[in-house]
């Protein structure tokens, strides 16, 4: 495999339109994220927009307010903040591996299209990390998450070397 | 410890009445299982069964349409594609050791003995791995899970050198 | 950084009033930690008290029968566990470093302070372990847990050479 400057993570970021937002600090007495070894957890991640909260239409439950649609484009809102915190980790994209995503959706008793949403993160760290990108993850719905969010999504990569 | 051609997991699936299913393939942009370092991350497992769908009776909510001995047997189907992947990723079942079980179980909201349903998949992971099938795990009730299924089981292995 | 007999994991607990519970014994099939490497997985733990059962008042949903600051209490009585199993794996407080803590919350399906609630286990994993405990985390509501616990905890550490 050939690579050249425009096949790079930081590249096909550009070709969706899309930068890393500054990754948020560290609340409370938690932070973003921590490494063992070659591991990084990053925290759970919603949907917080580039103005530094999360859009209306991305608050609420799927299968009563929320749309599959919508919803899709809040997971990938919140990927997007777990791609930023990973890459704080490792100091650059390239060198980032995807190894597991947990997507907790906020859903109504029955509304069971729960990877449909979560899709729109998957689809997110794929098209950024290539070959890299392709995780494990599980898609469950949960009764609320915080701020009233739609989807929160934590993950745990890989530093390669 | 002796150990014999009788006494490996291969031999406690069979004595099991049981084989282990063909690995689902990829879907979309995630994978069924990924594997950093010794560490393998098995993605999300639903109580697909044989056929290659859910038997209508593994769908639907505890403490509603689903009863604890129902919902144990979807958590057991759950946990036989768990080790099916886990397998996949280290070629061989006598070369897993499980680490940790997530247990997401549908729940109606005052359905508690969730960890009486989760013992389905704990059970089955323990009878075919032995003392290498001691495992920490989480079981919590969830709003939904895709398809309707009764129980989803995600699961950390670690691969024997 | 000097270090003094004061200045200790123990120490600081002590200070807190607090100390380790008795490590829960393994129950069935699953054991309430496992280690890969130099990673811990603890179990999900629920807040259940010295006297080994869960107080009342810590038992039921967030946003109805349960108030935010009691909600705290819970997170806080089960992350004193998820502490003492962590121990229990390193042989030693002072050789632990907090990496995720996983909290789940009981909660109505309209509860969405749940950062709040999980700041009670947060905050006493960083009061005891002091830089060590700085962690990621995620909080999520649930529909239901074990016994009807407020809160669950699990966590995955690092046990320092």
């Amino acid at each position: 495999m050939t690579t050249n400057s425009s096949d790079t993570p930081q590249a096909r970021l550009q070709a969706l339109g899309l930068s890393l937002p500054v990754p948020a600090s560290p609340v409370a007495n938690y932070v973003p994220w921590t490494r063992a070894g070659n591991l990084v957890f990053v925290s759970g991640q919603l949907p917080i927009g580039p103005g530094g909260a999360i859009e209306p239409a991305h608050k609420g439950k799927l299968g009563a307010s929320v749309s599959v649609e919508v919803g899709q484009a809040a997971a990938r809102a919140a990927a997007l903040n777990v791609l930023a915190q990973a890459a704080a980790a490792s100091g650059d994209l390239a060198r980032l591996r995807a190894i597991r995503l947990g997507g907790f959706i906020n859903s109504a008793p029955d509304f069971a299209s729960l990877p449909q949403v979560l899709n729109g993160a998957s689809d997110l760290v794929a098209a950024v990390l290539g070959e890299a990108g392709r995780h494990a993850r599980f898609a469950v719905g949960v009764a609320q998450l915080p701020l009233d969010a739609a989807v929160e999504v934590e993950g745990v990569f890989e530093i390669l070397d």
